[in-house]
């Protein structure tokens, strides 16, 4: 093999050289007896809930499935979006022949506009994943240099020289969703992408099990698996169930029906239109997100809207509060949307009233539940009648359950498995799961990212790993912010700055000027003068000591300064603020 | 009536003259026809979960119930402890007769170190209760100084001219834990304490019904009820339920067994000692506060421990791992914790070893979510095995569920209800509940901390407001970091710092050194050497532009500083970093 089967890639010397040394592969393969593989690396979506994706390798061809962000951990402060880290394929630009979606999830697609700007390959989708895709490009004005390409949910593609791709139609919170099997001259990998299986989808469209049962008929040698739900036991239920809640809250509401859902779950949009339509109500969409996503939806046929149902903030006036009914961003109590703004009685047109219904329909991801609880609260205060998860079936999840996994793996029957999209504790449980079902511990692969996993028709290995993490993006900054700032910003975020300055005459190291000591969040100065003042006297000695001692370095004297008031102020206050001297010679 | 009953008390006046006045109320009661009432206070405790602190005043005499502290909210940077604002006590600090426990949570007794220090008034509390306490007061230096009075779990005391207090046992997650009836002349007042009614408790000792039952045949004008899981139908399960999982887990062990659970949950340790005895296994205790606990649960006779069964960290290498059980903090993720310097490989002593059973006998506290995840990733990641509440039976609430609720209204048949402990969506559960049991709805209060609720025989009402909120407490600091610090924080956290210094000449204002710009949090300076030296300039035209028009204030040249280094480097990095420019004269 080439030294793409090296246990630690090199991938600088691998770098675009794929094509021209391909003459000496089947002679060096010969020499070597070793046998041929698929290379399977995730760059992002395992030992985490975001940001998926994944290469797949053969030869000198690479195949990325999804380029997902994740939104930051509490210690990532004021960091806006993470997207992985994709050296692996700037390094291998010209191996990369195409990027497959799976579903327009943020955390499979909303990495691309950040991505495709380095890695300009053609984007394959069903048609409303690239519409929805087409929006972040468009904000981005990198829409006109991508090559998209729609697919159907059953077609089959070759890309390249070795890759023959199959996608099929997957049940998820989202329209349009597939998984697919990759065929190689090794064999066969199929990926399910985010699934669960639906018996009963709004849309009708099943998760195409006779597809995947003709495509498993021929042999799988991976089944790379969604374990999101894999501690959760027995069946995920069907989205329909929210159908009817929704109903039955259209049924029994006497006033104004506020519902929250996430903008991407055109289905669950669906039920709440329909309903409306039953109860003869007009609709009105609020929040960017929500809109952005009802437009596309409409546009490409995915949301049913019967004529003259949808109305404008600015129309809501005309109406009676028991005809109207609003769809809104907010489920999971962002600050800025409007659900949170409605609650906290700082939305420009709607002031919630006693009386209204306000349905939380989504489950609070893990680390917002304090966000949501804060709405939640904010809407009983002003009167609302409030309906969400815990107390009330408005929401279901898009992933499979135990009962599901179990039946895609025996539909399948793998000789390997890998769990994807999960934590490592998820990761496990599904491993457990193939267990019971009698897939061999040692065939199946609780990866990290990084890793690479090399699979053969007889065996399959985690040979090493590539460059792998996570590229925080702030602002406008694309990975200009990394540990130094984090741990900056988190030093500061505890107990605040304080700023020594002080003017030196050169030479002498005299004190001219200062010292002056400005602080910010570490207490009030008003109450703590004679702090600071002590603070300063501290400052002054230090330096004499210096001066003493013949110490004229700046770096010494700043060093000086920072032990000397740092073990003071620890002393006094138990706190331990950023200390920032600085020092001017005149 | 006195000033007591003005709709917004003014504590100043009021304050120490309750005595002098008394002389006159009779009379004025007979001119204004005014009821006699109680007022009842939430210092904290209502809109919230953490921090109780309740007060029942009649006439010149207060009663205080807990003390409690809660843990900082995500936008409290850098504090570490929330105490409630207690200024009501210490303006009215000669009313204020005692400090009634409930039982020995930290959201019940956790502010008292700091709260005694300026209310030192009689404490009373069950022996556990007071043991726990003890503990922080001797660790605060101040144990000497209070006086603690141990109460039985089924006794009355009279306190001051006009309380009559009648403690009753209640089922909670801490041993020791009561209710209380509060008579006054006016009427009885009956608060539950924390609660859940378990039918098979650990230490046999189920929720005094009869003597609830004997307190509510005199009559009780308001029940002041625990709602926390008032928004969980059924009944909250028995402790002995854990019990049985313990036991299981104990008999499909094959090496160590790992316990994390909340230290001050006796029963729970019990029963682990209990099938530690079955099974012939070793104890070792792990963590400050669970070692405190079991020394002090025992001391008192809480915990029952064989002879021999306790071994220390340091005798670990005498055991085989399958005679080896740890009991540990750490139940929430909390970084420093036993648990989570294991499931990290930083714990001095011990290491997870592949075969290790871990169970996590606690559920997150909302919040901690994460943190949980990430030790149970850890763990896996390590081989344990680990169980935890969303994959097994190993905790149950120590609260209520709704059955319960309703059990309770029943027996008291209050003519007021009033939720406690508990946000605003759990106190609108238990009034909705109250709704169904026949209690009208304006005879329920879902009050908000500060509000005064005045109750009568024939009626009761919210007459005012008293000044209520929060302490932060930073290091040593009680109080002395407020909103503009946490604002700085905040600001500091999100984008960091720029100082600007500069050196000007006096009164000429022309710039001798600088301007030096340092900034921490912001971007990394390496990469960012230009837009720095691009700040300087803009700080350098700022200033000249200042010495054109002959601005010369200094507060109005930090000010053009700030504006225009801020707007540059917003359009460069769409980021806000605070700027804070300092400028010295020589």
């Amino acid at each position: 093999m080439t030294n793409n089967s090296s246990s630690q890639t090199n991938n600088k010397s691998s770098n675009g050289n794929g094509n021209k040394i391909n003459g000496n592969k089947s002679a060096k393969r010969r020499r070597t007896q070793k046998e041929e593989t698929i290379k399977f690396i995730s760059l992002g979506g395992v030992g985490e809930i975001g940001k998926n994706m994944y290469v797949v390798e053969f030869k000198d061809e690479i195949l990325v499935i999804d380029g997902g962000l994740k939104f930051p951990e509490e210690d990532m402060l004021g960091i806006d979006l993470v997207i992985p880290d994709f050296t692996y394929l700037t390094d291998n630009l010209d191996k990369v022949k195409a990027i497959l979606l799976t579903h327009g999830h943020e955390d499979h697609i909303g990495g691309l506009p950040y991505i495709l700007k380095y890695v300009n390959k053609p984007v394959y989708g069903t048609k409303l994943t690239l519409g929805l895709l087409e929006n972040k490009l468009r904000e981005h004005n990198i829409l006109n240099s991508v090559n998209l390409n729609v697919i159907q949910p059953n077609s089959t593609i070759e890309i390249g020289k070795n890759f023959k791709v199959e996608f099929f139609r997957v049940n998820h919170s989202i329209p349009d969703s597939v998984g697919m099997a990759i065929t190689t001259p090794v064999g066969t990998i199929l990926h399910t992408g985010d699934f669960k299986i639906d018996q009963t989808p709004v849309d009708g469209q099943i998760t195409d099990f006779q597809r995947i049962s003709e495509i498993s008929r021929k042999g799988v040698l991976a089944l790379f698996a969604d374990c999101t739900n894999a501690e959760r036991p027995g069946f995920t239920m069907s989205e329909r169930v929210v159908g009817n809640t929704i109903d039955e809250i259209f049924r029994l509401a006497k006033s104004r029906i506020i519902i929250a859902t996430f903008a991407s779950n055109v289905h669950r949009i669906q039920q709440v239109l329909d309903a409306a339509y039953k109860y003869n109500k007009k609709v009105c969409i609020n929040g960017r997100s929500m809109i952005n996503v009802v437009n596309t939806a409409m546009e490409l046929g995915y949301l049913n809207v019967p004529k003259g149902m949808l109305i404008e903030l600015d129309d809501l006036d005309a109406y009676n509060y028991d005809q109207i009914v609003m769809i809104t961003t907010g489920s999971q109590g962002e600050p800025m949307s409007a659900l949170t703004r409605m609650a906290n009685s700082e939305h420009r047109k709607v002031e919630i009233a006693p009386g209204d219904t306000v349905v939380i329909a989504a489950s609070p991801i893990p680390g917002n539940e304090k966000l949501v609880s804060k709405t939640i609260n904010n809407l009983f205060k002003r009167g609302a009648d409030v309906v969400y998860e815990s107390v009330s079936g408005i929401h279901v999840s898009g992933h499979a359950s135990q009962e599901e996994l179990k039946m895609m793996i025996n539909l399948v029957r793998p000789k390997y498995l890998v769990p994807i999209h999960g934590e490592y504790r998820h990761c496990i449980h599904l491993a457990k799961i193939g267990e019971t079902l009698g897939i061999s511990r040692e065939n199946i692969f609780t990866i990290e990212i990084g890793d690479v996993l090399e699979i053969g028709k007889e065996k399959a290995k985690i040979t090493g790993s590539v460059p792998s993490g996570y590229i925080l993006i702030d602002g406008l900054g694309v990975g200009d912010v990394g540990n130094i700032v984090l741990r900056d910003r988190k030093q500061l975020s505890l107990d605040g700055i304080l700023v020594v300055v002080v003017t030196l005459q050169k030479g002498t190291n005299k004190i001219i000027a200062g010292p002056d000591i400005v602080s910010r969040g570490f207490v009030y100065v008003r109450e703590s003068e004679q702090l600071i003042e002590e603070a300063k006297a501290i400052v002054s000695q230090s330096l004499e000591k210096c001066r003493d001692r013949n110490i004229k370095e700046w770096a010494q004297l700043k060093q000086a300064i920072r032990d000397q008031l740092g073990k003071s102020l620890y002393e006094k206050t138990r706190r331990k603020p950023m200390i920032l001297p600085i020092i001017m010679e005149v």
